[in-house]
């Protein structure tokens, strides 16, 4: 028990979940990793250079001079039909063809993971995730009072065996796992993809547990190589409930992204939004039709792959010469991440002020993992400075890192 | 148990919250009344003939303009920085001085509510609200599965004895009441104000039974007779979580409202918003924050007064010569909304399939009332339709009631 003095005067009025919550570890992070003059390694944030201004600016006019005031009037919960309409050819051509029902807008993918946690999680329930696994999930998997298991995630994608091991101790423990949560390309934050024939025998696992699969992919456009990967969803619709969004490709602020999945589970989403939000915004979500309506997202798709490509080349270069033996790091072939794993023993939090002292900030990894452990991993994002920056950056964390490891 | 035929195949995967989810009774009525020629006294939104379309246009050429890419990047949880800071002084020029962290914004004041109650509720909470009470918020608390006791609402206000009896039932039952909620300024669904007397006594009660109020003020501005009245925060800032918006006074497509409590609760909500949007529209708060710098919402308020005033005293006295004896209507002194209380016996859910076919519609009162009655009352909005037509409308209306209670 607190004593009377130390107790906080509304703590009796706040919810059990409201009580356990604490600012992210990134968050807490933030004070020290955003001083002028530091290279950022740090944020989960796309680079404002690939944002179609010029474009924006000339579909706002023209949304604003057509639509006049009906442009800023309520829309409808589930986001406006003619966007539903376009988004829906759109995945289509990913091949997810979906029905009305099925398609619905959030604002931003996180409102869609915090919505699916809220009409399929109870209080102590079970969820699988990778190990790491994106933050922003397992916070809202954790405001729903729901536990998390991690599930060890390779270079080829989520380890099926320990996806098996993880989920019969779950049943053992009498928690049917309520459904494994993936970002099966270029993950945030480890830049890993799960390979196509890992996805095939992912699924397969997923038949034989019974387990419902959240598939979450904000990056799996910005891929570097040949081809897209095959989503989850293209592979199996009836198991996957599918998160995209518009905010890497075109640009965040217009919170507009899209979730797919049984008419039956949106049903009861889209009541859930009318309660956490009513509608989203009618002129974010014009601009995105109108991007869909022009060809502009496959045309910045065009642009920024690119653009991202060459910084993480960049950045790859840059650690294969200042990194010391005995460190190694993820090779993505898209998204916005590299995934560094220090010897045993460091502790990137701890390391992270030494770094800041050199000029440069990362993530550490710890966080990302829902059971314990990788102290001794961090979080690269080569989003956001460019490419003569992150070899300075890099060379920086070098030499933090080989004082740490004695080379 | 239901048949495995009739089961639905993806029950077993809900949660507890999600199995009990309905759409609202609106929603089912809204398939009915959005046929063609119909006059609508139905609708909770605003005019779009108030917004200031001409203004919003110039607006986001020149935030477009001059932030640039700027303008479309993630921003923090809590909203613009500069919004906050002019939403303190704006919020402090109504008696309401905040410090930054008793101050957020949140995307429609429907995500306040939201956030309000998952940081305060816990499943089997008991919340007091007005009877009749919002649907957006009772179903906000109900999707934190706390239960509600509906207190009385008198043309005055809250009735307070009511109040100390519910309040006392809820202790009996051994559920002390998490808070209060009340819409004290022409209200939703009635139009009624607490008048400023009633005000004090209610929180001098909510004192006395350490009761936390949450304080809903969408319509405080469209005032239509001499003077604002005092908010409750305004003259218990300690006890009043309040909740405003620019819905009402701009347009509700720009998702911006603002919560102001105390800076501990949200600092929770806070955590519960990272997790539930990340953030809102940067390009919304940009708009809104233009429109206060340029003193365009005390203009609007000047502008948009007498536009609903004028339309009020149409309906006003539209009822006057059309409803025949024992139909009751309150005269809202500000809002969007009149309350119609019909004889006793009279069911207005089962009305409106003869109001309809007469070429009128509005919202029954039934669900506004968290424990049953109200059968016979209804809501009617004067902010959609203009003067003449609300006099058609409510003559339309006068037949449908007239045959009912067979004068």
């Amino acid at each position: 028990m607190t004593t009377s003095k130390a107790r906080s005067r509304y703590e009796d009025r706040l919810s059990e979940a409201a009580r356990g919550m604490r600012f992210s570890a990134i968050r807490r992070m933030s004070a020290l990793i955003e001083r002028p003059g530091i290279i950022s390694f740090a944020p989960g944030q796309p680079s404002p250079e690939t944002f179609p201004v010029a474009a924006f600016q000339e579909i706002i006019a023209d949304v604003v001079a057509r639509e006049s005031a009906g442009a800023f009037q309520y829309i409808l919960t589930r986001g406006l039909a003619s966007l539903i309409a376009a988004v829906q050819e759109y995945a289509a051509l990913k091949g997810m063809p979906t029905t009305t029902g099925e398609m619905l807008i959030t604002e931003g993918s996180q409102q869609g993971l915090d919505l699916v946690s809220r009409v399929l999680l109870d209080p102590g329930d079970v969820v699988l995730v990778e190990r790491p696994s994106y933050i922003g999930a397992t916070s809202a998997f954790r405001a729903s009072r729901a536990r998390m298991a991690g599930v060890r995630l390779g270079e080829e994608g989520l380890d099926l065996e320990d996806l098996r091991r993880r989920h019969a101790e779950c049943v053992a423990g009498g928690r049917r796992p309520k459904f494994l949560y993936v970002i099966p390309s270029f993950q945030n934050p480890s830049g890993i993809s799960h390979a196509p024939d890992r996805r095939r025998d992912l699924l397969e696992a997923a038949r034989a547990l019974d387990l419902l699969v959240i598939e979450d992919d904000p990056y799996g456009d910005l891929y570097f190589e040949a081809a897209p990967l095959p989503t989850l969803r293209s592979l199996d619709p009836e198991r996957v409930v599918y998160l995209s969004s518009f905010s890497k490709i075109l640009a965040p602020g217009l919170r507009t992204a899209f979730l797919i999945g049984p008419e039956e589970i949106l049903a009861k989403v889209e009541i859930a939004k009318q309660s956490a939000n009513l509608c989203g915004s009618g002129l974010d979500q014009r601009v995105i039709l109108a991007c869909l309506r022009r060809g502009l997202i496959d045309a910045q798709k065009e642009r920024i792959r690119p653009y991202y490509r060459a910084k993480r080349d960049a950045m790859l270069a840059a650690l294969e010469v200042e990194m010391p033996a005995g460190v190694r790091w993820t090779r993505p072939a898209g998204g916005l991440f590299v995934w560094v794993t220090l010897p045993e023993g460091l502790d990137a939090e701890v390391l992270l002020e030494a770094a800041v002292a050199e000029g440069v900030a990362y993530v550490a990894g710890g966080p990302f993992h829902v059971d314990g452990g990788g102290a001794n991993t961090m979080r690269l994002t080569f989003a956001k400075e460019d490419a003569l920056t992150i070899a300075e950056g890099v060379r920086r964390l070098g030499r933090v890192v080989r004082r740490a490891v004695g080379s």
